[in-house]
């Protein structure tokens, strides 16, 4: 009897953001063929009985071979980038295609494109980041790239050289709408920063610490309410990137609550840390450096339970690797100020470990007793929904065959040497996790096994993406639209 | 070659509320045993191309052959019933026991179901109605009825014969936290609608219509945060049942934002009509009296937005079928005032049809582009987890294999005449629907059949509860248990 | 040359509630004849440089001479009350004419007025309990007491003999709203408060301290709620007395941001005292023991906040004197639970000088460079105001001359000692206040002098009040009143 | 027998923030000596019988002999001003001293000082608006001009020419505190008016009316919040200007009831204008062209509601006066677009009787039974308090003997004729007044007599105020202070 499958995974218990079961899952063609019991042969079958077989992550937010503005070249390719993030459960990775003042973004996104084909091992899509909003980008580029399939933009609200203000905000809303791309937001009070950090190097507050401290809470939520306004007018869906503070969640579910389209994302380090871990000695600091910063542990609850509610649907890991030395963090020297040293984080191989752990082998309080399915649902199945990433994000017949097979048993300690990316370090260093990813098999073809990868550098496809639910407007127009209120004016 | 499975459909594009896809469902043994595409053959075949595939409903509150406290009969046996909500796409249903001032509440239970097993022909399970909480009920009854499956209490804040003040509301929510059972309630106050009922009739407001008026809005708002505080105090699990008012939805979001776990329902009813219904000549409005009443528009708006942010989880159909005749709503004779006339409403075979009309053929743009997974999470998933019916509400391996098969092209008038439950109308009379239920399969086996039932009375199966997590306590008691704070003093 | 005025007190501070100034103040036939610098001279001269001349303290909440419905006397007669008042500062009072289950209003106000005529000294108003609201009651006896001056009522939803349920409590706010009076309340859960005193008290928690956990935080805020849904389903105008909690604080700002007509009144002892103050040894701490009881510093801290955001307007004492004795507190014996103390502190005397010293002497934040208007506002001009007292609570001309004079510099340690009233104690005992009244003056006649009591009993004259603004509705009726939704009832 | 007093008003209703009372006001060397009945003769004596005697209203919020950063100056001297201010029952009038870039603040401060010195016939002070806040201005003249009595300066958040960006407001805000300054703030989003102003020229709708369409309704509520996040962040007290919309007012509220010290004020544009105002042929509607714009009914009502409430504590009337020509409004000819045109309305002469109309002969239900108080406290009393104005805003002895005599029952249908400032129009021409001031009396002198103004150019005083207890910080800050979580950084 000939095989039916490519591949057959037995007896795991499969997991999705509805409910687990045990079944096999069948794969023929990179595509899962069939869930079930007793299934026909495949080609190759894999045992998973005490596992957990898991869609495979999806990280959203992440970093890699990106340039900055200032001209610092952070220390992951594609290639190390998505071999880190499939060691660590990954199956999909979005990042960037920045472009900075002066640049042609359709010249960026080639640039981006052909650096993602040379490297990444798996499947991989690009928010495009706006900083040249000139007419050019607004009217010509954007509308053509995301309808060859870039459907989500990018931007920062702070930082010098890549801000975007209140204006051009505007423009770059419209022209969203009028083109159905996801608009995702960088959100923090740049003058407020700015002013803060000012203020603190004069007074002689130099340590990476300060860093946290020059990131007020309250710049975080005014940016969010001023963002939300102006997408309000003119009724734009957002992505509010990594939320950090309680009254920045707030202000998400106030939103909501109206019945805005606001999605919102957190990462591990607003989870996990908080600015404490900032206070060490010299510049050591610096590698928990990120914006916005780790806050405290009453923000760790209050994230926690904005993803109970719903109200931050997706969990990232943003991560930006600059290494521990003169080519990264430390480029300005052994006597920077904390404004010197480039923020950022790795992320990509511990988001997984971190959450599991939390989620399923700990059962955080807000989840309890669904905390499988809420990793599943943070993780894979809601970035796949809102991101419009076709096929991937559960496991059912005639989606990717994107699989992360975990031993929800194995305890591992984590360790900067343990990683794969190339930043040098890790900040969750020290964590122990219980739950560990030990296959991960992209569209039906295993490329970590037991500790080894085995996939080829540039084997990752591009993902486009157009359109989606998400990024559809509500068709409620806060700026007016009502001829008997609005004396017939029609701005769209 | 020999038939691998008992039943397989092939073809139809399968619901969940995740997403959706193209996939044969395979069944053996009354258990869903594979999905996928190309399966082997099956002893039966069902060609669903063109169909949807979708989990059987689960209706999560229906009243069924139910005494009322002032003896009143309802129209429905079980056979009637379940015949009508099998036809109407569902596959599980929720009654009730109900336990009126001096009744023995295992009495109740058993002769509930007695009933069930005499007639019912789809699954079932019971909420028990608290109404006479002596110290039996409390500390014997209700403890070993919880463990035997019963995990769900029902209690009345409102209606004369019934109703739970707030210190008895109190034992109840303790001994439930003791037992880890969800508490269901009817939530309005009682004293103004009294009042306000006393008034109308006095100052000669008789009509119907009245019934609507005769409920103020903030009598619901106000039993819900009432009701609220109760269960925060005892840090007890609460389902708030057909939830009607804007401000109602809000009290929720509320509660729920301060991470409480606070559940809630809505029903058709407050979807589809307004209390401009009731206002029909003659007694003809007392068709769509139920409590609380039909609201405005805007209420029905607000309820599809909580439903969406998932502040509201459920939508049942509140199933109370009083005949329009002496036997049933016209008991006092042609001259009654509204407060002489039975409320409820049938409704067990026109939710779904309704539902989906508005979910997956409208596209309400509350869900635009996620409408199939809205209506399988509202109408199947969500009650199976809340109220922890296992392997139900999903179509996954293992699960049962309810299955409803829908022509989403089919487009029905509703009629009095087509129903087929005992009520002799239906509210809905005149709505006309797209999508209808063409196959109904309960557990493997196929219980309606383009318009034919073909399933024996007493058939179905009831399902034991204990527990699940809806019902498990968070650990945060809102009564004092720090003795920093409360001099030492534990209640629990 | 002969005196142009009875008395002129000059050179003092003359204080109101919008500023302050240097003038003397002359009267003349009881009235404020003129305020003015150099005024021509009077039969009596007060010299006041260097002291406050402020109007006399207006409580408009304290138990005097009245039987409870358990048939406890309390310790103070209509002298020995208003004899502590004047000593305290005030020169008006508003106590209660207390309806019990079966008894007839009017007789009942007799009797208080009979009482007060013989031994009162200082002015006094009453506001009349109602705990019997038969048709009687309801119908005849409250619209001609209200025509008659007595524009008050006062209700409690808590206390098992006298509490009003919902249902009448609205009869008792259309027939306020008819006869255009105020309606107060003592607004607590009763249920819960029931419910946690059993079970305390099953599980051998007896102290007194106990008390203080028997009436949980939600218990207020819970009734607030409720109660102000009925207010503004008849737009009816509340005062909800002695707020307690910060969550109680809240609900009533959310109801004024409405628009609706909520005023609210807190006492010291929910200032200056905690539920800490309750746990002293044996039976010592039922001398702190008040309904509702004193709570956190953090609660402390929010009526301070919402008393300046004018949320709650007015403080009084609610004085209700049990002495710590067989005769009062400890009726019940030497063992007695919690639940059989009598709940209540005495005040009279203590109230102005505390809030001297928190708002003037030592400056609350809160109110910061606005502390003397603020103790103006608070202690007088607002209670007069709002219980349309006329021509009290202000020093201006053709007002009358309740006036009292501080020392702003005289610091005095409160002692039980001291007092004037009966209780025998005062839970502010230790209590160190600087500013002092040292001479009260009442319609012209100095009463209070230097530590002489100079008043005869039965000088006090009753004060007719009817209507005023606060009692007004607003017209804006949540009971629907529009034809269009409300098919043409009106309840009015 | 001689005259003790220089001047009395005999037997009018004394009006005051309080109370009223019939009573004669005494004055002497232009203070008010004494209030009283009967009082001793004066060498003049108004009889006042019938009419209400009040404090001369101080209007906060004026622009006076002012040059536009575009160096348009607008048509008022300070003479016509202060005229039109005095005839409208104006004694007080609070204008600015304007900065453009580039300008030197002291150089401005004198340039304007004596334009007032030969001009203003009632008191003045200066806002010292800053758009230039370079060093100089920050550390050197700021500071001076403050201490010398310059207590308040005012900010743009908006306007090309002027705007203060988020990183200098802090600058400001910090220099504010340390100095102890009232900052009053224009709070709208610049971008948002921006954007809509060039699309809506871009799309061809240019006239006037659609000034109101291009300032969005959420760019007012954005601004509010952004800046009290920044006030929050330094603790600085701040008062924001002309609040035109229900939600600008909500923020208010909000932020009020966190503590915060915000105070705010409107105008009678807000409080009996709409955007259907503007609605005029041609250019017309220039005339009723401010920013923010008139809003919608519902507006005033919340607008109303937050006077009542207490949130907004002042009105003002942002006089603003462009000629209907080429000198003003028209200066780009008669084809401007609404862009071009100068933003301001006259308001002088018309805000107390508008206000008096609404409050007190009308009733504002919002006040009913307290319009006169609120009469008094919101157009003298609250601006006197806030802007620390010593001894005035009210009738009391020692206070400046400032008094407008109203007479309640004249009414007057307002002119373009009638007004005595240079603007050549009022945008209330058409409304008809109940209650006029038909004497006006400034530090003793009456000024304005049925009609005629007799008061000499110059003979207005400046008014220096420094601190007062609106100024002063609540010593919360919200830049961290505390070491533990601030890692020992102060900023202060």
């Amino acid at each position: 009897m000939t095989a039916s499958y490519d591949l057959v995974i037995r007896g795991g218990t499969v997991g999705s953001a509805t409910g687990s079961f045990v079944a096999d899952v069948a794969v023929k063609d990179g595509k899962v063929a069939a869930l079930g019991l007793g299934l026909p042969s495949g080609m190759r079958e894999i045992d998973a009985s005490g596992k957990l077989v898991l869609p495979g992550g999806i990280d959203s937010h992440a970093h890699v071979e990106q340039v900055s503005a200032g001209g610092l070249l952070n220390a992951d390719t594609f290639e190390s980038a998505t071999t880190s993030a499939a060691f660590g459960g990954n199956t999909t990775l979005i990042s960037f295609a920045a472009q900075h003042r002066g640049l042609d973004l359709r010249q960026v996104v080639d640039e981006y494109a052909a650096r993602a084909r040379r490297g990444a091992l798996i499947d991989y899509a690009f928010h495009l980041i706006v900083a040249n909003p000139d007419r050019k980008t607004i009217e010509a580029d954007l509308p053509a790239l995301i309808a060859e399939g870039h459907a989500s933009i990018k931007i920062f609200m702070t930082y010098d050289l890549i801000k975007i203000d209140d204006e051009p905000l505007l423009d770059l809303l419209l022209t969203a709408r009028q083109n159905r791309a996801l608009v995702c937001v960088h959100a923090e009070n740049h003058g407020m920063i700015a002013w803060m950090g000012k203020k603190l190097v004069e007074k002689g507050y130099v340590a990476p610490k300060y860093h946290a401290i020059s990131h007020p809470r309250g710049s975080e939520a005014e940016a969010f309410n001023r963002l939300i306004t102006a997408a309000e007018l003119l009724d734009q869906p957002i992505m509010i990137f990594h939320v950090s503070t309680a009254e920045g969640a707030a202000v998400i579910r106030q939103a909501r609550g109206r019945g805005l389209k606001v999605f919102a994302e957190t990462c591990p380090q607003y989870l996990f840390l908080t600015k404490q871990d900032l206070d060490k000695p010299g510049l050591e600091g610096a590698k928990w450096m990120c914006s916005p910063p780790p806050r405290d542990i009453a923000d760790q609850d209050a994230l926690w339970q904005a993803l109970a509610l719903g109200d931050i649907q997706v969990i990232s890991s943003d991560h930006a690797p600059y290494r521990f030395d003169e080519t990264g963090k430390l480029s300005a020297g052994p006597n920077s100020t904390f404004k010197q040293i480039a923020n950022g984080l790795p992320g990509l191989e511990t988001r997984l470990p971190l959450l599991f752990d939390a989620l399923v082998s700990k059962g955080r309080p807000e989840f309890a007793g669904r905390g499988l399915e809420a990793f599943v649902q943070l993780t894979a199945t809601a970035p796949a929904a809102l991101y419009n990433l076709p096929n991937k994000g559960a496991l059912l017949p005639g989606y990717d065959a994107d699989i992360a097979i975990w031993d929800p048993q194995k305890t591992v300690t984590i360790t900067d040497a343990a990683m794969h990316d190339h930043a040098g370090f890790t900040p969750f260093a020290g964590y122990t996790a219980t739950g560990w990813p030990e296959r991960v098999i992209r569209r039906g073809e295993e490329i970590i096994s037991h500790g080894t990868c085995m996939a080829t550098p540039g084997s990752g496809r591009w993902l486009g993406r157009t359109g989606g639910w998400a990024a559809e407007p509500s068709g409620q127009l806060a700026v007016d639209m009502d001829p008997a209120t609005n004396f017939g004016a029609s701005l769209l």
